[in-house]
């Protein structure tokens, strides 16, 4: 568990969508983001206070989080200097970066000098196992976001409809599986970093038994249907348990992301393939909706669309980016 | 790759049951094995010759493989004699214990000094990288048994029917994918200690391009029905692009390998579950057999049973272990 508020650090980033991570806590977060900490040359910016070290600190600042993509994948030395001082001043270091802050010779120095904490969230923390998942049912209720692909906006949809399910006053858990998510709410598991026999048993550690009417809405991964993840996919859909499934897709897509050779399934497919294998787990899981991103559609035709995938489908049908996710919690709600 | 041939070490090993490891590479590659090690009242028998060490070197063995399960999960201080001892005398060791030999200080001394190496197969060997599965079609047939539970035959299943494509004089390799498989041929997988995001890649390394003719017969694991390992056995069937699917059934279990609550699915519900995720990968995929371990029936009910199954499915089906797999070579080579 990574210590809030923070401080976001946005390095050099050569624009605003190398700061998603950063964007990403700002929007669904606000109250973890006390502050921006920006190097000469960064062209991102959150609109959040710009504030030295010290000034984050002051205000309660408690972990200095890397919100930014590193370039060419080394952390250099201008990084390593911040992330030193940061450490100095008391502050713990999170990353969701590929190249792990614990191979950073001068960080592990700084972090065992200070007593601080280095959080890698791409990979399980040193010395946590999780258990072989046991299959029992557990109480509370579950939703999982599954996509027709990767990247198709299933963490966003589950972060909405957390986001709808509060607003009704409902009792809601973001579950964090991947490290935007997991710096966005400071826990959960990088699945897909996690050894293959302990897949299904993690997703079941990170989301216990809990009262009967609260949801805890678990950020999907990968596809079913995509040959590279879906393992990573199938883990969720046993070890999540879901009384719920959310179907996502992206529908302009003329093939799965990083397999050319392969197409998007229909929404149909999505629905006859996740269902059943959920109902392995959870005999009354049922699919309660739909959610699309229609980021390369204009107004109109994303209307349209949305319109006639609900009546295609029978289920609520939103793109929660331009109408929320409310109609999807009021489905769960309903259930 | 593990080098051949081998000296079976059976240690203290307290039935033959311990020493099945052993059992298997007696069975299926006996030119693999020279002979046995045994340590006083050890109680399993092979039936090979019982050699010293220096006996089995000088008749060629190249390794010691230790073909035994250890008491209480520790390698105690009477093996560790003998494997320091081993690599002395210029063996390597091989091991699929749960106990790392890497983790035995006096182990890797020795390895370290005499050059030679540590075997670990229940875990990647270091250094290797796996790649992120791409999906691409590749040369060669592949075949892939798939199970209604964990621990139905899909192994045995594998190896028989191997044996029974080089009998028809086909071009036929056994494709591990966990230690046992891997201590017997000497190479492969341990898919279930890989890192999730490397799956269905690891997959794809191990069955790669290939004459057109010649079939990998990929050993699964797990089950798509079992929700602890169901992850695992995804990545198999999308990473290992099979043309064909063989059934494995254990008839005669009435709930899930460790899973209480969970009943056993039919074999149709397994072919309409895995034939479409399959085809997912290999369009042209085909379910070609069944095959059930009919250990717990008698003769006649074996019988009876593997005559109502072939007509309910319409499917060869055999018990490999009573029969031999030779009717499901027919039907690779019919493809």
């Amino acid at each position: 568990m990574i210590k809030t508020p923070y401080l976001l650090f946005l390095g050099d980033a050569p624009d605003s969508l190398a700061a998603k991570v950063a964007q990403g806590i700002k929007d669904w977060r606000p109250d973890n983001a006390i502050g921006q900490f920006r190097l000469p040359g960064c062209k991102a910016d959150l609109g959040l206070t710009d504030m030295t070290l010290g000034e984050a600190r002051a205000a309660g600042a408690e972990t200095l989080v890397i919100g930014v993509a590193n370039r060419g994948g080394v952390i250099s030395a201008a990084w390593l200097d911040v992330l030193v001082e940061a450490l100095e001043k008391g502050f713990d270091v999170a990353s969701g970066l590929h190249n792990l802050l614990r191979d950073e010779p001068r960080l592990v120095e700084a972090a065992q000098r200070t007593g601080r904490t280095l959080h890698d969230v791409r990979v399980p923390p040193p010395g946590v196992k999780y258990p072989i998942a046991n299959g029992e049912p557990r109480k509370g209720k579950r939703v999982l976001a599954v996509g027709t692909d990767c990247s198709v906006g299933k963490m966003y949809t589950a972060l909405a409809l957390d986001a709808s399910m509060r607003e009704r006053g409902l009792k809601s858990t973001f579950r964090a599986t991947g490290q935007t998510g997991i710096l966005i709410t400071g826990e959960g598991i990088p699945l897909d970093a996690v050894v293959a026999d302990f897949m299904a048993g993690s997703v079941e550690w990170l989301t216990p038994d809990n009262d009967p009417d609260h949801w805890d809405i678990i950020e999907g991964q990968g596809s079913l249907f995509h040959v590279s993840y879906s393992g990573v996919t199938m883990a969720l859909v046993h070890g999540g348990q879901a009384d719920a499934l959310i179907l996502c897709d992206e529908p302009t897509r003329d093939h799965m992301r990083g397999l050319p050779g392969y197409k998007l399934p229909s929404l149909e497919q999505l629905r006859d393939t996740a269902l059943p294998l959920a109902q392995v787990a959870n005999p009354d899981c049922k699919v309660v909706g739909v959610s699309v991103n229609t980021q390369h559609l204009d107004e109109q035709a994303a209307v349209d669309h949305l319109k006639a995938v609900e009546d295609r489908m029978g289920l609520p049908t939103v793109d929660p980016f331009r109408q929320g996710a409310d109609r999807l919690a009021a489905a769960l709600e309903a259930l």
